[in-house]
């Protein structure tokens, strides 16, 4: 067996950029010097270029092809997309991130784009369908029969966090009174099982789900036992309208390959496959960390200026907003920072420290309330730890910072209204760390989100507010 | 089929507390009322709780029992833990996240200890060894065979971001000059196969890897064909020293439930399963977002106070000296805020907006590296763009920024200050967004966990001194 099967990346990615790279080495040459017969030999070299690159793409995975093709800035991802074979478009099409996709699909006309479409399963159109032309996706639900369109239909259906969302329609079934050697020789009959078959599904004349009969199963039984006494009666399945990130948990928990999916009355309507659950959870930890700085979707690094302002804008905005409070803040106390301008410099370093410690708390409560750890009954016990972590946190390192202010300023109220101040920020910062995750979860929010914002936005205000309080207290 | 064994792990856990709580209740009540009746109906009650407890616990799947046990508090936890099964031990360890694995190894003897490793597989002891006491690990060695204790100290010997690390020894062999039809009486005599097993490895009598045959294969060709007609030549396969990282892709990308790993002379080592890989990317992505705000590592969340403050203190340490920093470079302007004190109210956004803007660059970057998906050759062009984007909104929310400030302060050089100040801040956060992300990684460190302070550290000092350097220029 080959070991050279599995592609190296990179390796290839850098072969592409190497012929892309000499195609416009000759185009800028000839371009500077417009000869006839420069131009000939241009054309004759690019050609050459092209055609080896075409066979490199149509010989390599069409995940691969994507990849490459997410890896390219737009002009060159466009000359590569034209030497895709047309009957890979679809499947290509189906792996590319929906920012790039959008990039493909604006490339291509409606024909090809139906030609495309129609080399897919029902369950993989719906995957792609939200960026199909609308006139592109009625012309498919034409072309398809009406079984197909029954499936496509009810896949558009589902919201993309339920289980029928991640659902395809792949299933082998079988009866449950049948022997072994029979169910052998149905196989044998269908010639290729789904790809990542690893159980096939029991059901009754009516579709409704008996139980799940592995193929390891299969091979290890005697051949003159029947399919009942052999079956899974208890193994895990889903409702199409369960919880796609329970359903994913699930799969991870139990080691599952695939998974039967059933409808509200029990019938057998498709299943779920682990690839399926993979790029589920790809997607959701993705989206969780870009938006975590608010990118709204995962951006093609390559998209327009415009685009990208675009992606980001709604952060920044919410961002300058929070850092006016601030300011207005800061601006109440403007007569005391006038009398004894060290405030003004050493701010910054009680609202940031605070900023940053109140992440590092909210990070972890929102990871466990993700994971369903925590509840509101543990409230007193985390902030009563949290309270705790803060006091500690504060008299040793906002007393460095007082040692510090005393060393720079030579004024020992200052150092005394720095410790304080430090230490009163972190246990703000500590309190709504723990409390902002479980108010935006009970009201329904995404705490990951919001709580980063907010905390800063808290922490910034507040510690300014605590400082800048103190010091005129005390020193003005 | 019934529905109901998916367990409902948020009303599970509910019980459990419910059933904690009950006791709790009692003894408050009792130990208030130190009567020897009472004392009596405490402990009839709290033995009927914890056998409910016990039942409920040990009808539960291994992955179910970790779960609840990482989401209780420390007391709580170890009642629990004493409940389950002995021969449970073993499993469940495995299961449970490595700082809960700590709380409760330190919590058992070195007989249970040794009880519990004795019943996992060697792949599976490599798994939780690091977290074993020294002397556990020996005896453990000891009792092994010598078959076992090799495989044990060559699992060991795997660094964790290897394909040797994530390997188990759950391959079952078969020769490729036999017919299917021996193949099945072959599998019929195992009986059993190990849990995910989707295909059988093919090799020669010294080891050496042929291809694989897919069950899939075995149940749909007839069983006259011979193995070698039907395996597969061109699989995935693994070293044992390749890149656990990359075989994870490899995983996604084509859909893999196993692949053989091999050593260096091509010999069958061991195989890797998608769940060992589903963990392997649930942890890696885990470990970068807690690292991207300093947590050294997963927190059990119900850790001490002490603990959680060494988990979290190099982080503070460093934010404290980036905000030192950022403080002398205010230090230098403190003449310049003393004569227009807006300054010091305004600073702060040109420094907070410039940072947030970074941050989302550097995270898009990140990520494409992370990818694999752009290279140096693309930095002109990446650059290019930001600075587009930067210039944009620079223009923009400085503007707006300007405007405020002048309905503020009434002061139109100060508002011009402030545009300009935003703009050339947010250049300077576009242009440190592209480069550190790419020099970090070039210099062999994670991208993900430098950045964000990093970046964070140049636009606050980097906003201040353009702030207030432009002021001293233009006001003073």
């Amino acid at each position: 067996m080959d070991p050279k099967n599995k592609e190296n990346l990179s390796k290839l990615l850098q072969d592409v950029n190497d012929l892309l790279g000499k195609n416009k080495i000759v185009e800028d040459l000839v371009d500077k010097q417009e000869m006839p017969k420069q131009k000939l030999i241009k054309n004759l070299v690019q050609k050459q270029n092209l055609s080896a690159l075409g066979k490199l793409l149509n010989s390599l995975h069409s995940a691969d092809v994507a990849f490459i093709l997410e890896s390219l800035p737009l002009d060159d991802r466009l000359i590569l997309w034209d030497l895709v074979r047309a009957d890979r478009d679809g499947e290509i099409l189906l792996e590319v991130s929906d920012s790039v996709r959008q990039t493909l699909i604006a490339d291509m006309d409606s024909t090809e784009l139906l030609a495309a479409a129609e080399q897919l399963d029902t369950d993989e159109i719906a995957d792609i369908a939200a960026d199909l032309p609308e006139d592109v996706l009625q012309d498919l639900l034409q072309s398809l029969d009406s079984n197909n369109r029954e499936r496509l239909e009810s896949a558009l259906s589902y919201p993309e966090d339920q289980v029928g969302a991640l659902m395809d329609f792949d299933i082998v079934t079988i009866r449950d009174d049948i022997s072994l050697e029979v169910a052998l020789r149905y196989l044998r009959k269908i010639k290729k099982l789904p790809e990542l078959t690893d159980k096939l599904f029991v059901v009754n004349r009516s579709q409704k789900i008996l139980g799940v009969l592995s193929l390891k199963k299969i091979v290890v039984n005697e051949p003159e036992l029947m399919v009942s006494d052999v079956m899974a009666q208890d193994a895990v399945l889903f409702k199409d309208s369960d919880d796609a990130a329970e359903a994913a948990k699930a799969f991870e928990r139990y080691d599952l390959v695939t998974a039967p999916v059933v409808n509200d009355q029990n019938k057998l309507v498709g299943r779920i496959t682990v690839d399926a659950v993979m790029d589920y959870i790809r997607e959701e930890t993705d989206s969780s960390a870009l938006s975590m700085v608010g990118l709204r979707e995962g951006e093609d690094i390559f998209s327009s200026i415009w685009k990208s302002v675009r992606n980001r804008w709604a952060w920044l905005a919410i961002n300058l907003i929070t850092a006016l409070i601030a300011s207005r803040v800061i601006g109440i106390f403007e007569g005391s920072i006038e009398k004894v301008v060290a405030l003004a410099a050493l701010m910054p370093i009680v609202a940031g420290v605070g900023g940053n410690s109140g992440n590092q708390t909210t990070t972890m409560i929102v990871r466990a309330i993700a994971l369903g750890q925590v509840s509101v009954s543990h409230l007193r016990q985390l902030l009563f730890k949290e309270i705790g972590v803060a006091i500690l946190n504060g008299i040793l390192w906002g007393g460095v910072l007082g040692f510090i202010a005393y060393y720079l300023y030579g004024n020992s109220s200052l150092a005394l209204v720095m410790t304080t101040a430090m230490t009163l920020n972190l246990i703000l910062a500590a309190l709504m760390g723990v409390m902002i995750p479980f108010t935006l979860s009970k009201s329904g929010r995404d705490p990951a989100v919001g709580s980063s914002v907010l905390i800063t936005a808290m922490t910034d205000s507040g510690g300014f507010f605590i400082f800048l309080g103190l010091a005129t207290l005390i020193l003005i």
